[in-house]
């Protein structure tokens, strides 16, 4: 914890809004969407301009003081939690959109801009940002870079990382690097700017970014799709990679569907219950499309690959289509589900999901699990649902020892044990799933180059 | 140089054929496309196998022998060259193609596999590797990563780093990495192998890499039109990037074209000469596509941007189009030009060449000098010719005092002193105007934490 001394020559640095120590800041600025650790910060700083952030880490590295960033904290592994008494260095604040260069299609962006934000302003000049998730409306620019966001539409568009044109960022040590600037092509040296991406603030702390952004794409249509088994979700996959320009290629289990319409009033696409769905959204800039898109279909359904089907034909359609995969979530949250985030090739997930499915099966027949995902990029989400009379502690203590043999399988298939949400405190005890001691071993020897003192967010990823 | 010894231990790790001393070898693995240094390795090492590499990097860390890596030596900025008595070890031999998943579209890669060897095998599997350059026929795969080479599709395909899934890398210490096996989403931790891309063997040897293929895409056309100024340029690029999917947009001068229709025996597009041409290729699934150039085209015309152009009617038009820019490089080779390969963000380029060429002029009115380059991607190359009468001497030692205003300039402009080139030993010297004293510090530190002992190609990048 900080001593009043050190108080008092924190907030010599900034302004007087900008340093909070009440009880409600720590608590809200502590934590992100995970509620596994207490938060327990020892303050809570909101510098407003980049010099007051190098300000905060050099006094911060002077002082010896744990710095963990905060953007919208809306992750999911903990990246963002100050459990230890840290100091919380919250980016709200370098919220500005500036520097709006047509030509180049870039934008600059405070690490605090809202996600949101920037898909409107994108919007209202005619063009689009179109990394997008369930917390577009509060998750920050600079968050969704530390954390490498993905999102649903991944496949057509790619992570985070590939929208992210330059990047400022403040090192361990108090200095400002401003690597690639916006260029499209720069063989000058090691390329640090996506050494930073994905770091979750544990090499610096990223303050501006200067962000591209794309053509809208044309007008859009969505289907959802019964399918037997996951061997033919993959089967209609590669038959619409081929023939459409596909958004997104998303799925869901009929377990979780069947609890999406009961809890959230919502119909069913088709009358037939198929194992598995997949909702895929593909560009219509003409009847062309679309009409490849209906022969696609037929030709999946006389291969057996596809049960039943439906198509939106207007947009309320599409977004109440979208809606049968989006609120399963929200709608799963009761039941406090334990979450795992997992990838391999997309041609190894069936493989995967057979093993993990008969893991826990096998061994925990009174888990209820659903799946949902990002299958066109070999993201699956698996969620247990904690039964209604299992305690806490209990459920919490078993899923443990699920995870270590959906991560063994994880392992056997080459895949992540964190697709897309990061490592942060929830995923670290099982990095060695995903990286070799070698490279665990070389990323905490990264990490000490850009932060000497061992104040940026440590513990988080690796030990501190 | 190595002593009699070290070559007998150096032998006990490889088959007969594998160490080369005689002459020819070491000047031909020795350098690269560039003249400028004295190839003088000490020997040459062909490891067939992985674990080869791994027990020659090992040895070469007892031993503490510099290594430099090799691969079809196309590069421009002296990476690959072994000028002072260096041990080369040439991928040539890890050349196989093997595990190609169509689900995936991905495909393993030896690192000594040729670009076009890639390009065949993607095309015989009814698919596309994009990243394409003059030297396609010599430049191997692990050389491309080596150095994130880019080419003449950036626009649309982006840079080699964007089609590696995988990347497999022999450290300074003989360990093998493993980096993120081919999967599209993957945040578990620091992603170290886009540190490896780009970084010139200086932290690893590249020894194998799972590249992603694409689907072919529809028909293409080729355009070139005349301009009159750069400004105009900038304009056709908006106007046609807005209206069809360009596969590049390139650019070259008036001189550039006089040179090349002369000695290559080629016609020029038009009758109408031009300051500026650019030339661009574009999809044309339908005849919507071409519809929708030609409009662009007239409503180019009407603004004044353009002053006349073609556009090809069957792929030997397209081919006879694409020889006027892809010609210049080896038409002007007889005059022994001083190649610069620089870059800004796409809007800044025209304010850049004005400054650039104004410099030129003012102080080396003797100086001809032939633009031409990739303008979509904000990458020009510059080149200046040597006068008949001028000695190689004289011509090099002003070049050289012309480099330090270009880059000056290229700093003012945010841009890159090496586009798409690489530092190597050619432009180590002037790494300052693009990176801060901060960014090679930190680079350096990383050096040693991949390369302890200093031996992965020492001196290329960073001083050793």
């Amino acid at each position: 914890m900080l001593s009043p001394k050190q108080l008092e020559s924190l907030a010599t640095l900034v302004d007087e809004k900008a340093l909070r120590t009440d009880q409600e800041s720590c608590l809200n600025y502590g934590r992100d969407w995970t509620r596994v650790h207490q938060p327990n910060p020892a303050a809570v700083v909101l510098p407003k301009s980049v010099e007051e952030v190098q300000a905060i880490v050099r006094w911060a590295c002077a002082e010896q003081v744990a710095l963990v960033p905060s953007g919208g904290r809306s992750g999911l592994s903990a990246g963002a939690v100050a459990a230890n008494g840290e100091l919380v260095l919250a980016l709200d604040r370098l919220n500005e959109i500036s520097d709006f260069d047509a030509t180049d299609r870039t934008v600059r962006c405070g690490a605090g801009v809202v996600t949101a934000q920037l898909q409107e302003f994108a919007q209202a000049e005619g063009l689009f940002y179109p990394v997008d998730f369930a917390s577009s409306g509060s998750s920050q620019i600079g968050g969704n870079i530390a954390t490498n966001a993905g999102g649903i539409k991944v496949i057509r568009y790619g992570m985070t990382r590939d929208w992210v044109a330059g990047l400022k960022v403040v090192t361990g040590t108090g200095e400002l690097l401003d690597l690639n600037r916006g260029l499209i092509k720069n063989n000058a040296g090691y390329d640090l700017r996506h050494l930073m991406i994905g770091s979750e603030g544990t090499l610096g702390i990223i303050v501006e970014a200067t962000m591209r952004l794309e053509a809208e794409p044309a007008e859009r249509a969505v289907m959802v799709l019964g399918t037997p088994d996951m061997a033919s979700i993959m089967e209609v996959l590669r038959a619409f990679r081929d023939r459409v320009r596909l958004e997104a290629f998303e799925f869901f289990s009929e377990e979780a569907l069947a609890k999406v319409v009961e809890h959230q009033d919502l119909t069913r696409p088709f009358a037939t219950a198929s194992h598995y769905y997949a909702l895929l959204e593909f560009e219509k800039p003409d009847d062309v499309a679309e009409a490849s898109a209906m022969e696609c279909f037929e030709h999946c359904v006389d291969a057996g690959w596809v049960e039943d089907g439906v198509i939106s034909q207007s947009l309320a359609q599409a977004s109440a289509l979208w809606r049968l995969r989006e609120d399963i979530s929200e709608t799963i949250s009761r039941w406090t589900p334990y979450k795992n985030d997992i990838s391999t090739t997309v041609s190894r997930v069936p493989s995967l999901l057979t093993e993990v499915e008969g893991l826990v099966s096998d061994n925990y027949p009174d888990f209820e699990i659903i799946w949902f995902g990002h299958i066109g990029d070999g993201n699956v989400h698996l969620n247990i649902l904690k039964p209604d009379a299992m305690p806490m502690e209990e459920f919490q203590t078993r899923c443990g020892s699920v995870s270590q043999g959906v991560f063994e399988s994880v392992a056997r298939h080459g895949g992540s044990i964190s697709a897309e949400h990061g490592v942060g405190l929830l995923k670290k005890p099982y990095l060695g799933y995903s990286r070799s001691d070698s490279e665990i071993n070389l990323m905490a020897q990264l990490k000490r180059v850009f932060d000497p003192a061992g104040i940026m967010n440590p513990g988080k990823i690796l030990d501190a």
